[in-house]
């Protein structure tokens, strides 16, 4: 995104404002589908990581499908115009209406993350007399090597089953008259940079659905999951080459679709957040303070996950050269409220503008409304054209639910 | 709150849901005004705690004052009732829309953090045409020993400016046709259980009010902050009535209105989130999960602050012994989505109640929408009535402002 006048994006669309860019995007999802060219695969987007529905729109238009985990985000995607068929509902957490709806809406398959939730799917199947496809998260006790709140696939996670849960698990799915086991499905974390786990990881449920079929279970999807890593700061991303080709290897000829669940992969470099300064401070111990009109409500993952965010500058009035070490720190009160730390600037005023990097992904999906604050504009911007897919909340948006009750 | 049928509120409000015993807000507001009955006092509720216009209206209706940090907030008390003259603007960041329109609301003062900030507020003074009342948030430099997210005394914190820097501040305001300086302020952090740290700050502002008070300044507010603690876990609460002593005896006899900024104490414990339990799982390696509802976007205390949050049971259909010890998690798709760890809890089924405790404060004001999940609804239990003081968000509101652009 090179030639933005980002003074003119604030004149029309304020700050703090994400912008993302989609011709990024289209060629993150085409980076990954075509390693798997000569292969059956889908490619599905994780809409966890940012589920604006003009994104979406964009990756339903490149043929992706959409790994959904919560039946507002497979509404999401519907809306968007994903195909029901392209569609997958993960989670460990469904709820019976949750279930119900997606069943009704004719989806891919859902994801069953244990043996109760199961039961739930069959019960709810039978009620709606139908038979519902449905594959099951393994979880291989790998240790993904990831921050603790991204890691999932140890016994200690939360997340899938063992795989002698999971043997059971298919052969009472298989005796069901109204479940359809179709895919196996695994995901040991996300931001891996080291692809080793994930192949490790596909072997193990690669030879476990060797065992699936030999029992006459047709699996028909093979689901690694997502979590490739990208670059926030000095990591070295994944090899698509290698990674495809770990996983093709790992799949030992078997005649099964791959299916990837991509979100951070796809949108986190396609993002910035546009944020002005408001004022510069110093504290008595010398310590300076950039504070900025974007704030933890708008990107929490410096506060949540420590994460680090580069952070540029889109528009400096005049050159200056009198760099210093700085905090970036948001209006919200709290110490928590900041985008970055200990990096370098050089002086700033009112009305400068900083681009806070690689915020596409766990940055507006995350946004709340702390200390009332609105949620922000998005845009797009694509093939050099600049729109709007976003609008920043209105006051009355954030009272609405309450005001009738005064 | 006793005798509450839960499940008759779930039935009518769905889970999770927010359940606010009203009459313990007032009960709580009322404990600290009357320690400084024979004092003249304005305590404020710091809305960032809970916004809930319900809340406001009721604290409103008590006499209290309000502390906002953003116009929205400001704007959120305006509405709730509450009077201009009653209200004050605090925060490292305000925007200059924001200081014209509180401003031009008439509100008590403007709390100034920042050397920056003060020109911005007496140039907007000055374009129209009005003297603003403002008071100076002084950091005094002291460590608040609480999380250090949420202190904010010490010198390498966002808030306030030193000593030294309020001298200036003060003596410019002094001059200033547009700044009425009648404020002096500070606060050190939240959740503080330990008063001296409070009291140690009221004495060197005290101090250093009477300078300003020789100097020829006309100080009336007294402005000590919040922070005051809360029982989470096994904390114990300050003394009401040595807190207010003490900051009597800083006071040393000078008449000026003693000025409080308390959120979580006034709510903390008169929130609880009803969540209801989904499924039971076990990994093999025989980690328990009691998988609920509820999640870290209703309630991110656990993961953000590694906060403790009690729980109870609000229904169970039989008696059951069979207590083992479980995390409690939610549907989000991350392994920092937890409401508790290790705890002690029966065998539990799809169904169950479950109320997650002291969520009053710092709940439902840090909501989200991560995973597309919608805010859930809030009632309030006054007098043994239940009403509905917040309505769940619909599938509709969660895409209104994207949807016009697909």
């Amino acid at each position: 995104m090179t030639n933005i006048d980002y003074n003119a994006l604030r004149a029309d669309f304020d700050t703090p404002l994400y912008i993302y860019d989609f011709d990024m995007i289209k060629a993150r999802y085409k980076a990954i589908k075509d390693q798997f060219i000569a292969h059956k695969s889908l490619i599905c987007y994780a809409l966890k990581a940012n589920s604006n529905l003009s994104i979406l729109k964009l990756l339903a238009s490149q043929g992706a499908g959409f790994d959904c985990v919560s039946i507002g985000e497979v509404r999401r995607a519907l809306l968007a115009g994903a195909k029901p068929y392209k569609i997958i509902f993960s989670g460990v957490g469904k709820r019976q209406s949750e279930i119900k709806q997606a069943i009704n809406f004719g989806i891919l398959m859902l994801n069953a993350e244990s043996p109760a939730e199961l039961e739930s799917i069959e019960q709810i199947a039978k009620e709606l007399n139908k038979i519902v496809n449905i594959s099951i998260r393994i979880n291989p006790n790998i240790d993904a090597k990831t921050h603790p709140y991204i890691s999932t696939g140890l016994n200690e996670n939360k997340f899938g089953v063992s795989i002698d849960q999971a043997r059971i698990m298919y052969l009472n799915a298989q005796k069901s008259a109204h479940l359809n086991p179709i895919g196996v499905h695994f995901h040991i974390g996300s931001q891996l940079c080291d692809i080793k786990p994930i192949i490790e990881a596909a072997n193990i449920v690669s030879d476990f659905t060797s065992e699936l079929i030999a029992a006459g279970i047709e699996i028909k999807f093979f689901d690694v999951g997502g979590g490739l890593g990208v670059r926030y700061d000095n990591e070295i991303e994944p090899d698509l080459y290698e990674y495809a080709q770990g996983i093709l290897g790992a799949l030992k000829g078997k005649d099964l679709t791959i299916l990837c669940e991509l979100g951070r992969y796809i949108v986190a470099n396609a993002g910035e957040l546009l944020t002005s300064v408001l004022y510069e401070k110093q504290s008595q111990n010398g310590k300076r303070f950039v504070i900025v009109d974007g704030a933890m409500n708008d990107l929490i993952r410096p506060s949540l996950y420590s994460a680090h965010h580069g952070v540029s500058l889109a528009s400096i009035q005049k050159p200056n050269e009198n760099f210093s070490t700085t905090d970036i720190v948001g209006p919200i009160c709290e110490s928590g409220d900041f985008l970055a730390k200990n990096i370098s600037l050089p002086q700033l005023q009112n009305g400068d503008l900083l681009l806070i990097k690689s915020a596409g992904a766990y940055g507006f999906s995350m946004a709340s409304n702390y200390n009332t604050r609105p949620r922000c504009a998005q845009i797009a911007i694509e093939d050099g054209k600049v729109r709007q897919i976003g609008k920043k909340e209105s006051f009355e948006d954030l009272i609405q639910n309450e005001k009738e009750f005064l």
